[in-house]
């Protein structure tokens, strides 16, 4: 049985799609108990619109919210009552084994950090989102957590999420690419030439070499390593690009008679080839690093998102990530 | 009278595209003289399948080409008789206005500060590509010219990208952001950090703050200031999931008989649509701050890309952008 505590109180869509994302989750897995903590009046209002097993559904009760502009570290320290609080304290004393919030990413990095702990050995703890790409998935590793990183943080991100895509997606050897302006390794900033020799010498990880920004959504790398602001850049542009151009598509079609005919002929097949695309498909982002999991999904996240994100932390679980990581990382230190 | 060198070597489909592209743009404006620098056997060749005007059609000699994966430095100095060095020249010398080439990157760039030459006071000339949205266009710079910039470097961006935007697209008052990984002013990489109250500071452009990747399609800003390597990944990114998503929703539509016909009944919406995501629209990148315009378009440009890239040359020169920019940063300096 995998234990899932569950920000009931984070994101736009919060408590509403929070709630219905949990009993999906439910429905949809026998290994999975739930740990929904936030305002419990709120959340049981919501919980009473569903028929869920009861038995793996708890509520865990938090009064206070921390709200997505708030100075992430004083909100942290000051709101102990908060559901991020509360939620990732149940994974540092042992009580659930994963935390999953769409609640503001500044205090879900901090709260990773500070609360449930890095793991020894581990530099920084990297946010590292799966996303699809035309071969499969990838993981973009790091996304925001960590600006301005040293060479060394990235040669253990490389580590990290190559454990992650062997163990959770189940690709063998995984192909590590770092994100560079070029293709050749005399291209990049300081840090990419910094990096690139280490990475060479790392013996337990496929490297090959640079990936360019144009060639992620064909699945140049499955696994991409990079520092946290350009990994936010590529990661938020493939978001935005892909949003912008369904939404175009879609409008495209509406605006004449024979767009709907032909939009209602295509339907299935767009379908289709846009969820390869919906970055919500593989859950939210795993901050990778730490004694315990944390998952930030997208402030946006509706009830699928919320959903997969949950199911995910099965197969981390059960892989034992965290557990693959530590003794990698200790390997190094020998 | 606008007069353009034009690289015919450089690029995937050169000289037969950029040949084209050429006859294309003498075809489409009277404005125009065309220098087409390259093997002048090749270049005959391939003139001889078209009608152009031949008095605005100039054939200058060079009998080497820079190949994309050579060392720039090195082939800008021992390649005198390239046609990335002879057609510098020609803007050098003042013989021409602007410089066109689809050729290595590296080597436009490091030509463009060695042979052409920054303006008295410019620290740092940006690529500059403008990129369709749905609100019409932006400007990216940095993409790619300069990495590890430093804020002062990021403010002359702002200043010259204004002046682009105002000028040769017509925007006024265009809005400057600053590509960021969150929308409030705390956020960032130290970089971001340091530059940002310096924007703030500059009276002549309408800072509005930060911009995240992911509003770059909607047209978040008109001028979106970048460190280079950022850039070049938002860019590129852009870029590849345009391409990536019409191929599989091309590739989607052929694979049934339903898909064939609505693909047949959708076609005029979708490519009115996807012309707004297409990149060649604008033409090439300019790189901003020399003592005379280079642009460099993508190494696979066919030669609407190519077109556009000669077109755009009018409006620069007639703007007078470089004498613009040189105003605004002998400003500066006093």
């Amino acid at each position: 049985m995998v234990k899932v505590a569950v920000d009931a109180m984070g994101g736009d869509n919060a408590p509403g799609e929070i709630v219905k994302g949990t009993v999906e989750a439910l429905q949809e897995s026998k290994d999975i108990t739930v740990f929904l903590v936030g305002l419990e009046e709120d959340i049981r209002k919501e919980l009473s619109k569903y028929q869920y097993p009861a038995e793996r559904l708890n509520v865990v009760p938090a009064s206070e919210v921390i709200e997505t502009d708030e100075p992430p570290v004083n909100a942290i320290r000051r709101k102990k009552d908060s559901s991020i609080v509360v939620g990732m304290n149940l994974v540092k004393k042992g009580e659930c084994d994963a935390f999953v919030s769409a609640g503001s990413t500044g205090a879900v990095l901090v709260g990773g950090q500070l609360i449930v702990g890095r793991i020894r050995g581990v530099n920084r703890a990297p946010l590292a989102p799966v996303f699809p790409t035309t071969k499969g998935a990838s993981i973009l590793i790091d996304c925001g957590a960590n600006v301005d990183a040293r060479p060394d943080h990235l040669v253990q991100f490389a580590k990290m999420g190559s454990i992650y895509m062997e163990n959770v997606l189940g690709i063998r050897n995984p192909r590590v690419g770092i994100l560079n302006i070029g293709a050749e390794e005399e291209k990049g900033n300081a840090l990419v030439k910094e990096t690139f020799p280490l990475l060479k010498e790392v013996k337990d990880i496929n490297f090959i070499g640079s990936v360019e920004a144009r060639d992620i959504p064909a699945g140049a790398a499955d696994v991409i390593v990079c520092e946290a602001f350009a990994g936010n850049v590529a990661l938020k542009t493939y978001e935005g690009v892909g949003l912008t151009m369904i939404k175009e598509i879609k409008g495209g079609l509406m605006s004449s008679l024979r767009g709907k005919l032909g939009g209602l002929l295509i339907k299935p097949v767009l379908k289709k080839t846009l969820k390869k695309f919906d970055v919500s498909e593989y859950g939210g982002a795993p901050l990778l690093g730490l004694n315990g999991l944390v998952v930030k999904t997208h402030g946006s996240s509706k009830s699928k998102e919320i959903k997969n994100s949950i199911l995910q932390c099965v197969q981390f679980k059960d892989q034992d990530i965290t557990g693959k990581i530590r003794e990698k990382i200790s390997e190094e230190q020998k």
